[in-house]
């Protein structure tokens, strides 16, 4: 019996966050797999707009090899134009000491390092394994730790893996050890390629909680499978309070139908709002913003709130 | 504070049932939304492959008024040609005695009845109050037994109401108690217009669950606003076994792209399997058949599992 069977009996009541804390990662992983390239000014009003209406978290690019993604090589004029209201958090995407120099030149003091809990996954990926990828990482966080920056660890595929099938706990936990022992307190768990469901999302976050009590935890889900929002239900009952997610749903590849999306921001607020949970985001203002965001990539997206506003509804 | 808030802690075990029962929704609930009428035969193959790929219940079409729902118009003949094995339930929805008798008829012996929880839902739907509609009910109730009939009652709007907001679970209750005076003990709560949300459906199933514990429960969700995998998480959590949903998530309407679709079958079983719950269905069967839906109805619908299917993936 998987370990989310439970006892107990039914109909326990819950316990929910009051709040919950969304980073917009549309900017970045939702964009870096457009076909349609945005210009600078356009990533600048999609970044500035979802501030205005509550973002307190936005990952604005991602300062990597700008041939491998040519998306993402306009990532420092991004960040020189974008506004900087006090109290939020710009965040970029690195891979290595080269991109933290950079993300430091235009003062994104947050970074992102991102590892794969599978190493078929990173070998394909990456041609390296987890473990050097964490190496250099170790470089990184001191680098960051003597300029100031803020580092957060990301891992992916800690689900699932499209080699290995469902990736062991303990895979993922060797590499929180490891952001660990680089002064990494914040982590996110990233369901890649869609296939975590709500009992396992429940079962590792409850266990990885309970096992790193200091540890901030995001969870970063796709929707692949149309299970993004069961997901953050089962994290929300494990008391997690961090979400990832993209506006309009962006993430999938417009020339693969089962492409895998970011959970849609707006789709997001739009079940907190309903539970009674804050999020601090102006969901009508989200509306408008993906429509726009639609328009600007120029076809349709995976969200449900944006197929009800288009439709006249709300 | 709402009163699915609680005490108790975060990362309790979950209770989940073992397995859940599925009924078919999409013959009726989803093709009678569809601008191409399908043939007889063609009906008649959707219903017979679904039950070849597992179901045990569907509803395969309603004996109204065929000027109402001329999609509907030839349910008795689908009645007459699809294949009857054992122990599967074939059920209409019926409105009145006249459709009851059509029922019998053509040996269709499980019936739905349909009220709605709202006031302003049920005079703008049908220009009768949900009491008057339960008037006639009583009679259908009393022939259904006399002929050795099978009735179920279903609750449309038992959560939200279009003119409403949120339906007041004493609203629900009325409509139970009624049922249950007509001897129905088999009773689906329906989220008529995707406006639910899991805190709302866990507080109204552990309630209603709580006070009437012979009744045998039925969950109806859509998927508009992307939460229906995330309210069956909530019912399962409250102990809820069985759902209602439509293959290929029918039940949007082509012509209005934020419409209410049924929760697709193929993402209710890809998330039970997943979860290790057994739903008795063969989810690759139902993935080519969910294609096939596809096909006749001319157009891609609602449904995570098929964009996965189209794109090669699984």
């Amino acid at each position: 019996m998987p370990g989310y069977w439970a006892t107990g009996g039914f109909g326990m009541k819950w316990t929910l966050p009051p709040r919950i804390e969304i980073c917009e990662v549309g900017p970045r992983d939702g964009l870096q797999n457009e076909v349609t390239l945005l210009t600078v000014a356009q990533k600048v009003e999609l970044i500035d707009r979802v501030v205005e209406h509550g973002a307190h978290r936005v990952e604005i690019g991602s300062f990597v090899n700008p041939r491998a993604v040519p998306a993402m090589a306009d990532t420092d004029e991004v960040a020189r134009h974008i506004r900087r209201p006090v109290g939020v958090e710009y965040r970029a995407l690195v891979a290595n000491l080269k991109g933290l120099e950079r993300s430091l030149g235009v003062e994104i003091r947050n970074a992102k390092l991102t590892a794969s809990a599978s190493v078929s996954h990173s070998l394909r990926n990456l041609g390296r394994t987890p473990s050097d990828v964490m190496g250099d990482f170790a470089t990184c966080a001191d680098f960051a730790r003597t300029e100031g920056m803020q580092v957060t660890g990301a891992i992916s595929t800690a689900f699932g893996c499209p080699y290995e099938g469902q990736v062991p706990l303990s895979a993922v936990r060797d590499l929180v050890e490891q952001f660990l022992s680089m002064g990494i307190q914040e982590i996110s768990l990233s369901d890649t390629i869609g296939t975590a469901h709500p009992g396992l999302v429940h079962e590792y976050c409850v266990a990885l909680k309970d096992e790193y009590p200091r540890v901030l935890w995001t969870l970063h889900f796709h929707n692949t499978r149309g299970l993004a929002l069961a997901n953050v239900l089962a994290g929300l009952q494990a008391g997690v309070i961090r979400y990832d997610a993209a506006f309009a749903g962006l993430g999938g590849c417009p020339f693969a139908p089962g492409a895998t999306g970011n959970l849609a921001t707006e789709d997001l607020i739009n079940m907190a709002h309903s539970m009674g949970i804050a999020t601090g985001y102006d969901l009508e203002g989200m509306l408008r913003l993906g429509l726009r965001v639609q328009e600007l990539v120029g076809h349709t997206t995976d969200s449900a709130m944006l197929r009800v506003a288009a439709a006249g509804g709300k």
